[in-house]
C-alpha cells in the first residue's frame, strides 16, 4: 500500500486520482490534500478519504473549513479530523507530509512550483501532472532532484507513454531519473497532438473562434486553460519542453505528430530504428494510475482497447502557420534559462485573458511572442528559484500590459 | 562481441543475419555456419565470415564444398580452412559449437528442431527464427529450456514485438525464460497479420489463386513456403501457438488483429489496460538484429520510420471464412500435445503440394483438416521427442495420401 498526497485535490487531475484511491483501496491510502477555493468538494473528498492533514492557501478558507467540518453530524464526521494548514508553508507541509511515499502534482501553472518543489526537497516520488514544475523550472528542478533522490514520474499521457516505452531499455535508469543527461539510445521522442478543437478549421476560420469553441475538446476532459492550449497547440509545445528536461533529448529529436484520434499517446525512437508505442483511450486516469503504481502495474476493469473496432489510425505533420504557439514554444526550449518560465506565464497570462473574453484567440501567439521578445536581452541561462519567480510575474505584468496598449489593434 | 553460430546460413534469415553481421563487425563474430545445398552463396560467406566450422546434412555436398575450398585462389582464400561435418551430427556440432554465445535458427520447417534441441541442450541463447521447433515440439522444448538455462530469443517480427514491449513490465523476466507459466499481468496480446497476398481478394475469387499470386506477398519480402502460409494466415495461426508456448497466455488471450501496412508488428495489452506496441518498417533485420543484441539495442543507420508520411494505420478483425487455416491453427494448439506437430507437418506437405501445382490453394486447409481430425484419437498430451518425430512423418505421408486420393474432387 502506498500513501499519497495530493496536491490541488478539487482539479481535474486531483479528482482522478482521489478516484483512482477509492476503486483500489487495497493500493492507495491519502494522507494529505490541498486544494484552492472548492470547499464543498474538499469536504467530500475529506469525508471519504480522511487524509491526516489538508491545506488551502487562504486562511478564511481554512476557518470555513474548519467550521464545515465541526458542523458535520457525527455519522459523517471522520473519525480523526485532519489538521489544518493554510499559505505557502501549509501547502509545502501537505506537499512533504512524511507518511507519503508519492505526492501527486495537480495544481495548474505555477502556483504548483513551490509544493512541488518542497515534495522534492523531501525526497518523495513525484507523480508529475504539473508541466509548469519543469517547464518554468527546469534548471532550478533538476539539480534538486539529484540532490534529494526523488523521482520525477510523469502523469500526464504523453510523458507517461514515453515513460513506459523506455522502461525495457537500457537506458531505463537515466530517463527514470530525470538527470537531464541525454540518452545516446533514445533517439527521438514523438509526442502525439489530437490538433486540439481547431484541427478541423482552416487558419482563416480561426478568426470567428469564440471561448465556448475554444473549450471544446474532441477528445479529451480537460480543465478549461488545458483545453484552450490544446487548441493553440502550445499545450504540445509545453510537453516538448518538459519532455526535454524529464527525458534529456535535444530539441531536434523531439517532434510532434498530429493525431486526430489520441490513441497512441507517444512514441520514442530507439538507436536500431524500433519504434515503441503506448496506446489506449484518451483517459487521464491510466497515466495518472500508472505513475501512482510504478514500477508495478494494477490491474484494473477499464474498457479495454480495441483496434479492430476504432479501424483507423491517422497522422500528419503539424501545420506551423495554423499554430504559432508551437513554434514560440521550441524557440523559448532553445533559448532555455528563464525563457521557459517566460513562455509559460505569458501564456496562462494570455488565455486568461482570453477567457474573460479581454482578447480574441489569435492574439494569444502575439501576446506571448511579443514578451518573449522583449526578454531576450534579460534571459538568464543558469536561473536561481527567484529569478523564475521574478520573470514569471515580469511577463504576466508585461501581457496585461501589452494587451491594454494593443486592444484596438487585434481584431474583435 | 558476440559470437554466433548461424544454422540455415543461405536461407532467408540465414542470409539476413549474415548481412547483420557484416555490417556491425565490432559486434558479431560468425563461428559456425550450416546450409542445406547452396554452395555457391555457402562458399562466398564462408570467404566474408571465415567461420571455425561448417556442416552440411548431405555428405556429398561436403565432399564438394572441400574441393571448391581447396580449388580457391590463395589471396580468395581464408586464412584458416573451416572444419567440415556433415549429416544431423554434424548440424548439432555446428549448433551447440563450443564458442558461440548465440545461435540464430533460420532453418525453415521441422529440419531445424534437431539441431535447435542440441543449441539448447548446450545452454546457448537461441534467435529463433525457426517457428517450427516450439510449434512442433514446444511440449518437449519447454522442459529442456528449464533444465539448460538457455533462452529462447524471437527473432521473427511479431514475437519481437512482444518480447520488446514486455521488456519494461514487472513480468519481463518470466517471458523472457519461456517458462509456459501465464504471466498475470500480461492479459493480451494482439498479433497484426498483414492479411496476405489475397487480402483484398473476394473469398469467391481464392478459386483463381495461383502460385504465383500466393507468392507475391504485399509488404514483406520472405521465402515462398512462408509467404504461402501468409496468403493462408496459417502463418499467423501457427505464431499463435509460437507465441502461447513463448510468452505462456492462454488461447483466448492471444488475438490476431489484420494490419495491412504491417507497421505495427505486435501489440501487448497490460492488467492496467495500457497497450504496448513496437513499430517500423516491414524488414526482418530489426527483429533478427534485436535477438542479437538484446537486452542491449545497437545504433544503425536504416531506414527511419515516419508515421507522417505513412498517414494512416487501419486495422479490423479477420474473416475466418476466408481463412479457414486461422481457426485449425487455433484448434490444433487447444488441443494441444502432439497436435499442432501434426498441423505444421500436414501444412509444410500441403504447401509443397500447392507449390508443385499438385493441389489447388483452397485444397491446403481441407488437407490440414482431414489430416488433423484423422489424429484426434492418437493424440498424445505429453509426447517425447520420438511421438513428435513419428507424428510429423506420418501427417506427411496422411496428406500425400489424401491429395492422390481426392485429387479430382477438389477444385483444379
Amino acid at each position: 500500500m502506498k500513501a499519497i498526497s495530493v496536491l490541488g485535490s478539487t482539479g481535474s487531475i486531483g479528482t482522478q486520482t482521489l478516484e483512482i484511491a477509492e476503486e483500489f483501496p487495497e493500493e492507495f491510502k491519502v494522507v494529505a490534500l490541498t486544494a484552492g477555493k472548492n470547499l464543498d468538494l474538499l469536504l467530500k473528498q475529506i469525508k471519504v478519504h480522511q487524509p491526516e492533514v489538508v491545506a488551502l492557501p487562504e486562511e478564511t478558507n481554512v476557518l470555513k473549513l474548519r467550521d464545515l467540518l465541526n458542523d458535520l453530524d457525527l455519522t459523517d464526521r471522520p473519525k480523526q479530523l485532519p489538521e489544518l494548514f493554510s499559505g505557502l508553508e501549509g501547502l509545502e507541509i501537505a506537499a512533504s507530509w512524511e507518511p507519503a511515499d508519492i505526492v501527486i502534482t495537480g495544481i495548474v501553472g505555477c502556483a504548483g512550483l513551490l509544493p512541488t518543489l518542497a515534495a522534492i526537497k523531501a525526497g518523495k516520488d513525484i507523480a508529475l501532472a504539473n508541466k509548469e514544475t519543469l517547464i518554468a523550472a527546469g534548471p532550478v528542478v533538476l539539480p534538486e532532484l539529484k540532490r534529494s533522490g526523488s523521482r520525477l514520474l510523469p502523469a500526464d499521457s504523453e510523458h507517461s507513454a514515453i515513460f513506459q516505452c523506455l522502461q525495457g531499455t537500457p537506458w531505463a535508469e537515466n530517463a527514470r531519473l530525470s538527470t537531464g543527461i541525454p540518452t545516446p539510445g533514445l533517439r527521438n521522442i514523438q509526442l502525439t497532438a489530437s490538433g486540439g478543437a481547431f484541427r478541423d478549421w482552416s487558419t482563416n476560420d480561426l478568426r470567428k473562434v469564440t471561448v465556448e469553441d475554444a473549450t471544446s475538446h474532441p477528445n479529451w476532459s480537460m480543465g478549461r486553460k488545458i483545453t484552450v492550449d490544446s487548441a493553440t497547440l502550445m499545450n504540445k509545445g509545453l510537453e516538448v519542453i518538459e519532455a526535454h528536461y524529464l527525458f534529456g533529448l535535444d530539441y531536434e529529436n523531439i517532434e510532434i505528430v498530429i493525431h486526430p484520434q489520441s490513441i497512441i499517446h507517444s512514441m520514442i525512437e530507439l538507436a536500431d530504428s524500433s519504434v515503441l508505442a503506448q496506446m489506449g483511450w484518451p483517459d487521464m486516469k491510466l497515466p495518472i494510475l500508472y505513475a501512482m503504481s510504478w514500477p508495478n502495474r494494477i490491474a484494473t476493469p477499464w474498457k479495454r482497447l480495441n483496434l479492430a473496432e476504432i479501424q483507423h489510425l491517422s497522422f500528419k505533420a503539424p501545420d506551423t502557420t495554423k499554430y504559432p504557439c508551437m513554434r514560440l514554444a521550441y524557440s523559448a526550449g532553445k533559448s532555455g534559462g528563464t525563457m521557459p518560465a517566460v513562455l509559460n506565464a505569458a501564456n496562462e497570462e494570455a488565455v486568461a485573458l482570453f477567457l474573460k473574453e479581454k482578447i480574441h484567440f489569435l492574439n494569444i501567439p502575439k501576446l506571448i511572442e511579443s514578451t518573449c521578445e522583449k526578454h531576450i536581452n534579460e534571459l538568464r541561462l543558469d536561473p536561481n528559484l527567484s529569478d523564475i519567480i521574478y520573470v514569471d510575474q515580469w511577463a504576466r505584468k508585461e501581457v496585461q500590459e501589452l494587451a491594454q496598449k494593443n486592444v484596438r489593434q487585434f481584431p474583435k
